[in-house]
């Protein structure tokens, strides 16, 4: 199978300092975006690099941090994909030749992945993974051989990259970032006098105490190095295609992505929910702690108060244990608890961020129900989700989406809600502020910003040996 | 040094079920209770007993798990005590005796453990650890011996007995509950057709699914077997003293204790500040998570907005490496991270629980202006803690406490707010709805429901070899 | 179940210097006494403690041997006994009383540990594990806290002690070894101008580099403090009982119990059965590694060659995965090989230290047989073993010894030798060097040197609980 | 730093059964020739893979095992090269294609390595590892796809690999084992009617219980699968060069080489120095394991008695703690502790197998000078080693080799023996019962059976970066 990149990237250069406890840093803020391995790669006259399963801060002991030390280096988390939980897709991914070293860490999809691993295969190229971030490195470092010059090679494949992809790397002595030309997935930079740091959100900067400095361009090419910072900006394209569900979800609320703060996104979505929304209800509620936000913009527009009613519990992790099927609902609830007192008998309106299988707004809806709840009506702060990402954001099939073989109606009836409304697209645009020609939809209309080969739908494996 | 029993505690029965998985989601569910070390023992005709350091998930291993069976078991959780984190103190803590096995788990403090410890000793009795639950477990077990009767020794005992005690005891095949006179920690009951739990707070019985039966009442003695229950009501006070602080921090919001909703507390406590407070703001905005129901109070009350305006990184734990000194800064936004958007010129009523140190306040206030806050205003949802608790709550030295040696004006200064402003005493007894006589106001007024010895306030190792 | 303590232990005192490191490469010298468990126990004003399971190279990180400091202290490994693989029996037994703190590590059994316990248990005494050590301490103590004298105290448990004990304790800022009476368990004693060594076997004083003193006498009691070392005599019985399986199996090649190195021991064993050995063969050859030099005295008083012929795989060891049932002859062979070339059509003298259940015999021969040797004449460096050692050693019940209830030729085909030769008894005391009246050979004669009660013999837990 | 390929390898193979556990136990008994990392890659339609750090039955845990599943598959274990330790360096190394899937383990030092991989690089290729088997790897995969046919394909390779190579390959759906044309380093193969098994040693054959089949010969390339065996002796050349250091030190005693039983080797090497040999002495003891066979032979061939001196501490592993400073003699003996009784006031010729860097000869040679030896006269089991091993023995670089500047007199007085035999190399010939054209001597005259780059000698760092 062939495994995307879901995930969170940095990189970081100093003229002065050892890099390693920034990157370090970074990743952790950056944890949301990827809990199954994590690495880091420094420069340091020669690349050295760490990586493994599991979490930043367990994976990174005191012991292995202190063994890295350079100026210059990337990082990476991964997302947990089922069934690919294997050490050789940790990244950062590095290879060696004689003429360069090249150390990458790729957030994103390439969706002619298959075609270019055949183009490379064809001159007789083998490969050690099935990610597209080795398909780039080889196209990169191959480039680079022949020609000597980092960015034109750059520029060489990304006229060949189709699909979503920011990237990291090390290129010798170099820190490079790059991003495909319709900005798919985030990538920012920060920058003080000495410093300057690339990572998938603004919030790493924050952390970091360094200015943010602003987005890597859609397109956009920077090298940093002990001779300053050049930007290029290699491909323009006429239309620009944010991911929209980095502001629904996936990023943190305290981000900054293309210069659209998400914690607003996410508050008028609430508001324009509430704005034409007449149910008649005692308060709104959220899913904790995504759908927030949304709550209280919704909260704030109808004038309807808002209000806890599920706690959460914060022990619960990765290491739980699957309790006995008898036990299925309580580990509902151990993770996510009604307040019968705030429920009971109440008329509420739920929100939650988007609704993506249906199983967990089902079970919300179930256990809020027998907390004695009279009403119930679901508030998404997205439209129906109906057709897989195909650039670079985990998701079931197409199959499993809920509202990709239901109507509004019949999804409300499967997950048990009195009334139910989804954002229009519409609405998404003006929330965001961005117009169609700017975001990434794909996985709300089926109409992507790039063309997806069939086989993108398909378990990959049948492809990978029989052309 | 002493240890205190700051935990929760969870004891089970079932007419026909193993109920090890009863204990373990039970403990799960408290496990904000104490992370330090967990236990369970369990009886099947003899008792097997399983514990160690760590959380509930980590240590309990599908394999441990596994190894322990029976019907009737006792499980407890222990917070982290700097300096103390060892083995020997975990618990539960089981003595055997030809003529009766006894299992404890002990959420409370003695505090006249020293003397009660040295009449032991005058009779011989030599001691594994120093922790209150073993001396209590030798004098029920002595009782025992010499009566035959359960009932009448621990009714004994508890005369002995001064300070804060829940526990849950397995006495061979008997579990049997034991909460003092004062009922100063909380100590539930939950029960269905063939189930009876008891735990330290009764959103177990949510989590388990089992309906919550009441609270063990102060001074009463509960006695689960195969033969039913019998509930015997030991000792009767004029007056209770529950802990006011488990309603204000450490409880679950979404327990009740006592007959009283913990969440409506937070709520009520942030609405009576809001009704007298008049201060010219933008907002009021929560430390998340605990003083959320606080501040959301105060939103209401007042008709002010609520707002949120720090993230907190979900993946910060137990496991964080220490930062270099100059990094120390940066590990605080890493933990919790301010959004300039939501703060940048705004005047801002922020809302925490309780100030104890004043460290962290200061830092939160620290962040928020460099994020640009205006003005801060800062409002606590408690009564000044002026001396440290002595029946069961972790706290630092009264040297320690902010507020123990400085006016509220200072205590402003000192953690740099524009104005600051407590909860008065008068209203944490209105939001909690009990007079005086039925409250532990111990850390706020120096005055305990008990009488303290000297030595409490003292390191315990002076005491314990020099009579 | 009743644990033995079967097991090492070292104790130390140095003028100057901290003695962790000392105890630590004690234990690590003694580690084939033990494997399940290992702790250390350091005075330096206070008791510090450390002990778990595993060995002690695992369990002791540096982390942990840099957390214990002191100029006086005691360690112990302990055996693995099936099914009481529990942290609360691992050693050092630490209680503390107002006026003493006590720590011990025993290596030996009390046979009447039933009737101790119950009169402890008369005065109200309970008990946190199943081990005899457990008891002396409470035993010790009680008798410390009377009289203030810790050698009268000790000579009054000594009175009361039935079986085997040498004991290393911490009483306060003392370090004190006891021996038992008939010196059944060794005890040894190094020192230089600066420090005292006590460990179970005089091999630890080679490996520490200090001059071995000779043995703690039996019945003998030495304390040792800043005041210097006191010896005390306590009891002188007119005989000892020194366990002769040390010689044979449990004690290392290149320790000296009681004056008498062990290695000469074996070595003699295997020349007396040389030279009255006449059976026709092309050479001898040992079960590596116990039997080699067994064998090396039988070749050279014989005049017949010693040859290797089952090479063992040094790799095998106690985290190995228990294969199949298919593969359980593959097990034997991943840890003994044969060499087919050294042995087909062979006769040969296979020479072991003893047989016990007689299934490793069985197998070897059995392997041994399948590499091609012709005829196979057992040699066993023991009388047959037809009772369990109820004094200290490991081993399985009556039942499961080969020798209780079979004659030579009745186990020779059991284990499927041409012939089978074991040592006689009074071949045996010759080799040691000691009369009857001065060796324990209660597992050879069922004859032990204290009376043993009935219910040794039985599973304890029967007895625990019903008088 | 280039990474040779010092370690053990198994490939199996079976019609019916799965065979992962073949492998493991396979490994398990190779482990003394690599402890740092081990893998095992099975095929079952596509490649499954597991490697990591750690000896065979640490990493290996069940749940690892079962895992795994297919008829066909191979395994590695890799010696520690100190500063390599890294987790890309572990094997198998598995490459994809969409025309072939291959897996490969090697044993061995490819010495044009760094000509190869320019080749390579030269049409594009960049590495992950700097191992020699992913160059391997990568060249039959090119050839693979150009031509279709494995077996030219691996005889092209063969054509221009110049060093020494066994390798097991998984090829699709088949198994092949490879063998360089000198047959430098050992490749033995097992087969009953069902099962074929390649591995670097006889026994594994023996442990497997599987009928030893032979070598792989020399120049050799052995295919299995479902259609058979087939045996193609692609390259024969007029010589071999079989590593003599396998029979003096690497392999294990029980393993047949080349149809030589290295134990009888080794005994022959003892008998030619006692034949030859007058010194006045009272017995030979050998160091411990290894020497054991060679003292034998010398005591056997002088009629001079065979004695143990040193006792090993079996528990001595990996895990070790580095003793401070002043503690090092101590750790000398923790590992091997000499018997003073066997030693003082004796004259003894000590017999080790080789002598590398001088070392531990010096530190035995005084401990036992300690422990009151009168004379020491070391016999050496092997011709001085004079320059370091460039074929695939881990070896210290030259300068540290005390046979590469010191004649045999200086050499005696550096280990401070009494007298210091060699063999000479005209004895290994005899003793091994092979010629010079026959052998590898490379390490004794410095002349190897290959032409060495003079690069081998140098860090590989330098080159790998700049032609």
């Amino acid at each position: 199978m062939k495994i995307n990149d879901k995930c969170g990237i940095v990189g970081a250069y100093s003229k002065l300092e050892d890099v390693v406890s920034l990157i370090f840093y970074g990743l952790y803020t950056l944890q949301h975006r990827g809990q199954e391995s994590c690495g880091i790669a420094v420069y340091n006259g020669e690349v050295n690099m760490s990586k493994g399963m599991g979490m930043v801060a367990e994976f990174f002991s005191r012991e292995r941090l202190n063994s890295l030390h350079g100026r210059i280096g990337i990082g990476h988390v991964r997302y947990s994909t089922a069934g690919a939980s294997r050490i050789e897709n940790a990244q950062p991914f590095l290879i060696t030749h004689s003429k360069v070293t090249l150390a990458i860490a790729h957030n994103g999809n390439i969706v002619n992945y298959l075609e270019l691993r055949r183009e490379l295969e064809r001159v007789g190229q083998a490969f050690v993974s099935t990610t597209d971030s080795e398909v780039i490195a080889h196209m990169i470092v191959r480039e680079y051989i022949r020609s000597g010059d980092i960015v034109s090679s750059i520029e060489n494949v990304m006229n060949k990259l189709v699909g979503s992809y920011s990237l990291v790397l090390l290129v010798d002595d170099k820190l490079i970032a790059v991003r495909d030309p319709l900005g798919i997935r985030p990538l920012c930079m920060g920058r003080d006098e000495n410093t300057v740091v690339f990572a998938s959100e603004s919030v790493v900067f924050d952390v970091l105490n360094i200015p943010f400095y602003g987005d890597v361009k859609p397109g956009e090419v920077v090298i940093v190095s002990d001779e300053g910072i050049e930007r290029h900006r290699i491909k323009k394209s006429n239309r620009t295609a944010h991911c929209m569900f980095e502001y629904i979800y996936f990023a943190r609320p305290d981000s900054i992505l293309n210069g659209i703060p998400v914690y607003s996104v996410r508050e008028k979505i609430g508001k324009i929910h509430g704005e034409k929304d007449d149910v008649d209800a005692d308060f709104v509620t959220p899913v904790p702690d995504s759908a927030i936000p949304f709550a209280l913009g919704y909260s704030r527009a109808r004038g309807l108060p808002y209000r806890e009613t599920l706690i959460r519990n914060r022990y619960v992790g990765r290491t739980f244990i699957l309790p006995k099927q008898k036990q299925r609902e309580l580990a509902v609830k151990l993770k996510l608890n009604p307040m019968i007192l705030q429920v009971k008998g109440k008329s509420l309106v739920l929100f939650d961020d988007s609704i993506v299988r249906g199983t967990t707004s089902t079970r919300i809806i179930k256990i809020l129900r027998e907390a004695g709840a009279r009403e119930i009506h679901m508030r998404v702060g997205c439209p129906p989700i109906k057709s897989l990402c195909k650039l670079g954001i985990d998701m079931p099939t197409d199959k499993e989406l809920i509202a990709s073989s239901r109507n509004i109606e019949e999804i409300r009836k499967t997950i048990g809600a009195d009334t139910l409304k989804y954002l229009e697209i519409e609405e998404l645009l003006e929330a965001i502020g961005l117009g169609e020609d700017r975001l990434c939809l794909g996985c709300l209309t089926g109409e992507y910003p790039v063309k997806i080969p069939k086989y993108e739908q398909l378990p990959l494996s049948v492809f990978l040996r029989n052309s």
